[in-house]
């Protein structure tokens, strides 16, 4: 029997190679995306729709029957979520809380993965680190709260109503085709703007930060073990495990890209507040699922580097 | 100078005691209560508004310019929230972001009260008793997350934004004029009842439960310290720090009335999932405020029992 999928936000960055991983591993998985506007990615349906309208998400849940609902879709910007606290927080808890009644509704057996962020643990001590499930939650954005508020609700639904809902809280995900917003991706587009004579240098902001990267191709393999494993209820870290100073990470595009531009700081680029570190722990999932992590940072950055070769002119 | 206090949900229990005291303290005080309807409570001014529409709500912030921001309004029933997830969750968080945003705009000086309750600690262990500030907050039903969110906005916006932000966490209400869908008051009014011979026996739910009770005459006054003094971006619990059966508090009912019902078990009063004990520590508001409680049971069951021989014919 073909199972179904029903992804919100589908046509992201992150929808685009979950896709592609259910079809590498269901042929015939009946796949169902929602977004603001349909984008073509083949052997897929795809319907247009605002999140927000609770109507028109009940009628296409009940529609489509779903065995697994991935909710990728999100206003995923801290900076936005200062500027538009009631926009962020609707169309991040609101639209969740909508998609989960839709669901109880009709199809209690439907398994849920709710996609949280590390910026729930807010603001971290050094000696918290490796951030664990375990480890406290102390929002520190608009954004923040409407992810820790949609945990807080996949809990209450999974103890209250008894529905399947897997909760994540991942960390910084990198390659090929992420905008440029995020720091590697705008990173390694510069130097490949550099090599081709576009720009003369590289501006860059603060530096002196550790983060915890993951390949996107290893998230989606994450989600998909967690909707099939993980444990109902439960929450799991989605990282690598390990911190890079960024200031190491410019060093290591240099070693695998073998271009040395000059680089110049922007202090305007620095945000004000902000982790010294995040990095992390992935022990739960690894325990739970057998997932590991199988891109390196240098295999990573030479397949964005490649992405950005043949996109820049 | 008179101090503008803008009150939403002025006209329910807590509000119209509320409004007393403010107006003993401050005579002259400028009231405004918002609510669904107009109440015709005399010596303030009434707007009826529906605090979901953002618009109406920025406007009438704007123009009256509040000092203190005092927010009751709420759908403050767990087993509402059960039945009505999306409607509990757009009325209790919801709306208190689109207040804080109404402020942020123009009054960022204003005071805010933030009303939460014991429900943010979810099930809690007996050893976890009595609850402080510090316990942590496992929100276990839907009416629960919506009030922990509202706590994580306050936060966030009086570190984020600098508003001047106080926040609650109240534990059980009592005193004459609350509705009988509550424990005393229903449990008095029944009392009563009997007295009058209007019923011949009294049914009761789970009495082995042990609450933490505060008479609403209490409550206000900690609302109108907390506004006055309480410490920006703190939280406090409002409660008597003491706990009683409620089996011992029908005792009480009994000797301070004179009237002795016979009473009988109904099992379908008693709520599947409760916790036995709950009772709270209110040293850190009497550190802050100075406030202590003056209301004993025996004074708040006397004033119910003569509220309802009043009404009850």
């Amino acid at each position: 029997v073909n199972k179904k999928y029903l992804i919100t936000g589908h046509s992201g960055f992150v929808g685009r190679y979950l896709i592609g991983h259910i079809l590498k591993r269901e042929p015939d998985a009946d796949i169902l995306g929602l977004d603001l506007h349909d984008s073509g990615i083949p052997r897929i349906r795809e319907k247009a729709v605002n999140l927000l309208q609770k109507d028109d998400v009940q009628n296409i849940v009940r529609d489509f029957g779903p065995d697994f609902l991935i909710h990728l879709a999100s206003f995923s910007s801290v900076a936005f979520s200062w500027s538009n606290p009631i926009d962020s927080f609707a169309n991040n808890t609101n639209i969740f809380l909508t998609l989960l009644e839709a669901v109880r509704g009709g199809f209690p057996e439907c398994r849920i993965l709710s996609i949280g962020s590390s910026e729930e643990y807010g603001i971290v001590g050094k000696d918290e680190i490796p951030l664990t499930e375990e480890s406290p939650l102390r929002p520190a954005s608009p954004y923040a709260v409407a992810r820790v508020a949609q945990e807080h609700l996949s809990s209450v639904y999974t103890r209250g109503y008894g529905l399947h809902i897997v909760c994540t809280r991942s960390f910084n995900h990198i390659g090929p085709g992420q905008t440029d917003q995020f720091f590697v991706s705008s990173m390694v587009k510069k130097f490949v703007q550099f090599q081709k004579g576009i720009i003369p240098e590289l501006t860059v902001g603060n530096l002196d930060v550790v983060r915890d990267f993951l390949d996107v191709r290893d998230v989606v393999v994450a989600y998909y073990d967690l909707l099939q494993r993980g444990a109902k209820g439960e929450v799991y870290n989605i990282c690598s495990g390990e911190g890079i100073l960024l200031s190491d990470f410019v060093e290591l595009i240099k070693k695998v890209t073998g271009v040395s531009p000059p680089i110049v700081g922007d202090n305007s680029l620095k945000r004000p507040v902000e982790n010294r570190i995040v990095v992390g722990s992935n022990s739960k999932i690894t325990a739970r699922t057998g997932w590991k992590r199988t891109y390196t940072l240098e295999q990573s950055i030479s397949d964005i580097y490649n992405h950005y070769l043949g996109i820049l002119h």
